[in-house]
């Protein structure tokens, strides 16, 4: 048995209605992949990105901040309430395989420099964006397609 | 959209024959009534129990206290390598509706105290038995019955 | 330079007279000993064993559930805001080379569970009780004495 | 009686003999002020930075990585080993009253980034630096005497 791949999109829990289309092609596409998509669970850009691949049947695991996993969005399959805050940021970069950040602010940043210091694949998507460091996608097509190639899959899509 | 039913199976990494059997059974019981198996994703009592429920083609999630998801067992379906040594028992018991301990010895105690201080549903089979505290039940399908009927879904069997 | 001995008190926020007088001399003979006292910084047994460390001019350090340091009781010198809940029971473990239990319920169950996980040294005062795991003390200056003979400083006393 | 503040000194295990001698007399600076210094009490800058807290007689703070008080650099006082690999960034954060970043990388980025989203003031010295975000000093005196001022303290130096 192999598991699937697990691929994370991280954002803001508010974001412009550009960046929530974006977030929601970004998980109907890891879905389509057949990869499970790993955030955290709550609003805005990982509700969208949960509702895209709910779209495509995919299946959704929420790494929440809080105690309860009612505080998940109503597109998660799978809750995991950690009630340690921003520290939560930590255990979902370990979660994935390839990470595609959709916008968001500091709490984004803490996960891009989470993965940059684990050398796990990333793309941005209208987010951060420091120089050499990370790698720019124009659509969520060409984000999901980038991080497959990075983790070996690319002659999949 | 509603999310299904996550149930803990706990134990330890070494156990006898006989209390991998009963994990594999409560693990496949699991599956049976739909629920999500969560575990700590290792050997031991948390392979049976995933062994077993993927038998009955469930899904399996195993919170691991080391960072690569390369130390889950082969039957877990999603890995979130927490990085975090034991703490990581009390997001095992944050994420669950009803646990079922199946021997164990002081890691499982720990999950054991957390999930009494919680609340959250507990029965034990051959596992830590103080007075009052602690439900004990004498097979996989008593524990698991008692279980779904203490989180309202006993008719659902 | 060698870092001083670091004690753990563990035990509830809710107690009664008895126990907080035995958390307070608990915690003021960990100072004369010139070790450094460890606790969850919360009231209770926390609040007596950091005010009587206090009273001996020790160091106190508060490893909260919180994420502010202002949860801290008023004896807590060092504050450590783990925003973390119940996990933080783990850190607080990890930090000491000795816990005394004074009573307690679920919590300190959950501590009592690591501390044997990890063998560390450990007795109880007024706290779980179960059968051979757990040293049993009659008063604080035993528990004490114990604790640091325990961790080979028996002949400083 | 009112606790200390607790200022972080953050950055990376391995850094240029420029970057040390800024830590230290940062430590130094931040002792000389009668705060305690918190930091993530492995080598490189941290250990800079708690021996020039020391040579001023201040009281040092590190919160481990990992679950050994061995792994701490020899300057550091009070040991609290996490066991929660980068999590372990998160607390740091949450127990600083101030932040100066010395030089660093990926994990350092990390801790700007909560200390960002927290709102604790941050000043940088050689460190990251993007636009408007980060505050940049040009020395130790001028980073530490900036954070004492964020906090209402600038009388006092």
């Amino acid at each position: 048995m192999k598991r699937k791949i697990q691929i994370g999109v991280i954002g803001g829990r508010e974001a412009s209605p550009e960046l929530l289309e974006l977030a929601e092609e970004v998980g109907e596409a890891i879905a389509h992949r057949g990869a499970v998509l790993i955030c955290g669970g709550m609003g805005g850009v990982m509700e969208a990105a949960c509702r895209g691949a709910k779209k495509a049947s995919g299946t959704t695991v929420g790494i929440l901040p809080t105690i309860s996993s009612e505080d998940a969005n109503p597109y998660v399959d799978i809750a995991i309430p950690t009630d340690m805050g921003v520290a939560r940021n930590a255990i979902i970069i370990n979660s994935c395989d390839g990470i595609i950040a959709v916008g968001g602010r500091y709490g984004t940043l803490s996960e891009i420099a989470f993965a940059l210091q684990k050398g796990i694949p990333l793309v941005s998507l209208k987010s951060w964006n420091f120089e050499k460091f990370i790698v720019q996608a124009n659509s969520p097509t060409e984000a999901v397609d980038w991080i497959f190639k990075q983790i070996g899959l690319g002659q999949i899509s």
